[in-house]
């Protein structure tokens, strides 16, 4: 195994108003099939799947959100995390943990998407972020 | 929100089996911090947690295995969809769907980390993916 991730998914109740929420958070969807969403994220894509498509298209019965499997957006500021933490409110989601001093020095909070399932939005400068978005542990 | 995810995060019940399952796939653990597992993965950063740590960051509840956010790999052969799944066996996963034809017309199967997390592995020729692991939507 290569060090990549090439599609994350999350199997969604409600494609429509999933699609709608990360259009309104600002992302482009592309249309090449019906039944899905698809958002280029720089080099990976980011899927919406109905449910009960991904379910018996793995074999699985997936558990309830929020999802032990999360994602985090990582900003260029601290005034940025607050802001997106507002476009998602916006846009449908749920704040789920108000910007805030973290643990580890940074600034952040968490967003609940529409189908519940969390996202962290913090700004790291530990983590350098490139032109390109690309994040890098330090060395 | 600019279209990136940063980090991938598993909220994992235990932390040592997990890194040890990811070590095994291939990937290389940064120790920068204890309790806590990083992997640079391309452009993004691939984490795993300890839930009882993430659970309380965020204030929320995750919910059981497998989880509606799920991963995929996606190889640069229809021959390595096999090897990829047999590596995740030999490492302490589990195949959930063998390497077979998908109805979207590439060759795919599925496997659960050692906390039941699905990855799908899948050659798809219609996204390409570049040297450095790239992978993008058609135009």
């Amino acid at each position: 195994m290569e060090p990549r991730i090439s599609i994350v998914t999350v199997a969604v109740r409600d494609l429509d108003r999933a699609a709608a929420f990360y259009e309104a958070m600002g992302l482009r969807r592309h249309r090449i099939r019906d039944g899905v969403a698809f958002f280029q994220m720089g080099g990976i894509i980011f899927a919406l799947f109905p449910r009960e498509s991904a379910e018996p298209d793995a074999g699985v019965t997936f558990g309830a959100a929020p999802s032990a499997v999360y994602l985090a957006y990582n900003t260029r500021s601290e005034a940025e995390v607050g802001a997106v933490l507002a476009q998602a409110e916006k846009a449908g989601g749920r704040i789920v943990k108000p910007a805030g001093r973290a643990f580890w020095g940074g600034w952040y909070g968490y967003f609940a998407d529409t189908e519940g399932h969390v996202w962290e939005v913090a700004h790291n400068p530990d983590f350098p972020i490139d032109a390109n978005g690309n994040i890098a542990l330090p060395a």
